[in-house]
């Protein structure tokens, strides 16, 4: 499979790492021969029909800033959408920063992959908050595959648990701890009886939190991908404007030491019931849900099956481009699969 | 799919109640259409190649306390040997007790239904216990499927998670609590202060452990499971002799307030790592796996995706069958995807 790279950060540099690690073994038990024809950075990009030599751009990357200082291979300041037209592959992989005003640049880098004939993966949570439903049928529409397993839990397969291991049920809701920064902060408040402040200052000294916290505290993060499960395991048709959003600012000290009185803890909530909510909530210390520190838990509820929930990191590189890889596992199934039929 | 049911119970009677109230979508999304021709209890059988009437079946039992008492379809006193070999199926679901010494009668009836090229769905423990390795090459041999989903978890889906979510990824090793009434126990010894024969007799009282608990309290039955993942998820060949087994009897008061003193607590662990074990051990509090009640959980350490935990009850009626259908759909589109290759 011939993979155009749009993003070279952590996620990026993890799945080169994982291909260039793992060769044998996807080749042997899944057939997978993932040939990177192209990476795009900042700088621009490097191209090779016949695939980069990974080691070569990883050590670029490290020593120029750039993969475009490639001498052989390099296009300086070429641009992500001109390498995604003009250089044939069978999938891009999009790993940029999310954008959840605007969606940009993200979301037209996919369009263009779309209109391209290229099948997407994603980690990117802006377009898809913004803009699922119109994309999932846009995808449909060029009769390519979109998907985005990285975006909710990082390596954690939410997504395709929901979707792959409850067969013949059906999910009737759903609600979680989707954003790790936040439960990291409501965690220390709770444990070590400090105000939401000194929280997020420790939370940012950790790397946890950004210089400008709002996509975690202010609940955006949590509501995109709610947003995401919601489409894609509930088949609502919905995008971020549809959630109820509160996030943590306003929870107190006393609000924590109150809640610990009746054995219970607050959590930043996403739920998907009639509507979406985002909201601090107040659940027992005995919930599957009460977990503590920077890790992300999702309860389904499903009719037959009854609850269940599934915990683990919500984010990290190597455990968000294993998502990416799965992805790509996925589509070349599906085309396996249809060729076939 | 014509089906021969052998096992009469709460998981069988769940099972028929679940394709008659989703017929219609069971139909309409898979393209299931689930035809019970035999259905095999303590009183003998009955048999309808057309399809028995469920509703039917179901008040006889209520009735009649056997299947076998219906005037036009009954064979009163026909052993589940006679119906397997005698009646044309696709697939046989075999819920009949545990026997985790000799493995009998279930043993005999899926080595009965493999002879006659049926697929099989169970959820007994002993034959898989005592000798999965051995079953998984009959299957193979006689070109049929074998699923088991139901034995670990009940309705939660935990070794689909382990088999379909981490796709190009490895499992390096498994922990969890695989025993609800064990951790009932625990759990209660924990909170109330308790001794365990206090806390045993709790559980008889209500229903959680049998008037003879050894399978859960020394263990056995965490470490059957432990046996199932270890063959399925993790290609070993082992059966219940490999495992190292220790039961909570002798876990005291004073352990437990020992370990509380810690942030700790006791629970009765299963884990695969170089080693089977099931033995008490003291986790904290805070791991994701420390749940209270009758609860299951389940961590798995991934190469590349991280720890995840998936929680849920072990137990169920309707949770089992649930599980039970998802291995009956899994077999129909693995026959479906073998007559397109």
């Amino acid at each position: 499979m011939r993979i155009i790279l749009v993003g070279w950060g952590v996620v990026g540099q993890s799945l080169a790492q994982i291909c260039l690690h793992r060769k044998k073994e996807l080749a042997k038990k899944y057939g997978f021969r993932p040939r990177i024809v192209a990476i795009v950075d900042k700088g621009g990009a490097a191209i090779d029909p016949k695939g980069l030599d990974l080691e070569q751009m990883l050590s670029l990357k490290k020593e120029k800033g750039t993969v475009a200082a490639s001498k052989q291979y390099g296009c300086l300041g070429m641009s992500a959408l001109e390498a995604i037209e003009s250089v044939e592959a069978e999938a891009m992989v999009e790993v940029t920063p999310t954008n959840i005003e605007t969606a940009e640049p993200g979301l037209s880098y996919i369009k263009t992959a779309f209109r391209t004939g290229k099948h997407v993966v994603t980690t990117n949570k802006g377009p898809l908050a913004l803009a699922l439903p119109a994309l999932t049928e846009l995808a449909d529409y060029n009769n390519v595959y979109l998907r985005f397993s990285g975006t909710v839990g990082a390596g954690t397969p939410v997504l395709e648990f929901a979707k792959n291991c409850l067969q013949g049920d059906r999910i009737i809701s759903v609600k979680g701890i989707l954003n790790g920064t936040t439960n990291y902060i409501l965690s220390e408040m709770d444990e070590k009886h400090i105000t939401f402040d000194e929280a997020l200052k420790a939370a940012q000294k950790l790397g946890y939190a950004e210089a400008d916290p709002t996509m975690d505290v202010d609940g955006y993060d949590a509501a995109a991908k709610l947003v995401i499960m919601a489409n894609w395991i509930m088949d609502k048709k919905v995008t971020i404007k549809d959630v109820k959003i509160r996030g943590i600012r306003d929870v107190s000290s006393q609000n924590i030491a109150d809640a610990a009185k009746k054995g219970c803890t607050i959590k930043l909530i996403g739920s998907i019931e009639e509507t979406l909510k985002v909201e601090p909530t107040q659940i027992s210390k005995h919930d599957p849900l009460a977990v503590d520190g920077a890790l992300n838990a999702v309860t389904f509820v499903s009719e037959s099956a009854g609850e269940q929930t599934i915990i683990g990191l919500g984010a990290g590189g190597t455990e968000t481009a294993s998502a990416v890889l799965r992805d790509l596992l996925d589509i070349k199934q599906n085309i396996a699969n249809k060729m076939i039929t």
